[in-house]
């Protein structure tokens, strides 16, 4: 059998849009989805789950009701569940994030524009 | 309140003991662990979950019954549950695993000296 290791450049490598999360492996019923982003997001919460965030490259600042965390290349955050996070890039970020199968975008919310289609692999 | 992420190389700078992962977040009931490993691990299985491993530096080459992966720095890979696999690694490797809180590193097998303490924060 031939396997293969998933390489985080080479599927960055593969599309341009932003805030929209690529799922690239599953491990049980969670998800490893990869996003470029840039500039702002949306206020937000997942209530029943964390999330977690690791920098591929370029730096994230994930603002909270009561601060702020930056998380830069080779660095990982947990925001934990129920917790209102917004996400902002001054420049490109490409993060990898961490959650069950089916976690929305903007969290519990209704949809709205910034909601991306779930369950997209590259 | 002040929000600080987890920075990979600094947590790797912090011990020197090969094949005992040190826990470093959670994420739910998963957790987050790294290992230096260096050498021959032992053929083990884990026939209850997925088990996922992403390289932070150096090369590990993870064998399995009928092939064989090589994971590089800026790569994941996840080991199915059930899958027969031994890890090894030519020169020192840094490796993050994420994976359900207490499972073993040994797989199910009874202890042997490779069983490494769980839950060991870093």
């Amino acid at each position: 059998m031939n396997y293969k290791s998933i390489n985080f450049k080479n599927k960055f490598s593969l599309f341009q849009d932003k805030w929209k999360p690529k799922v690239i492996a599953e491990l049980n019923d969670y998800q490893f989805k990869i996003a470029k982003l840039e500039g702002d997001f949306i206020w937000h919460a997942h209530s029943d789950t964390d999330e977690a965030f690791i920098v591929i490259s370029g730096e994230l600042r994930i603002d909270f009701r009561d601060g702020a965390v930056t998380i830069s290349e080779g660095e990982l955050f947990v925001v934990p569940k129920g917790m209102e996070h917004k996400p902002y890039a001054k420049n490109e970020v490409h993060l990898m994030m961490i959650e069950p199968v089916g976690v929305k975008n903007t969290g519990d919310q209704i949809e709205s524009e910034n909601t991306a289609e779930n369950d997209i692999w590259i």
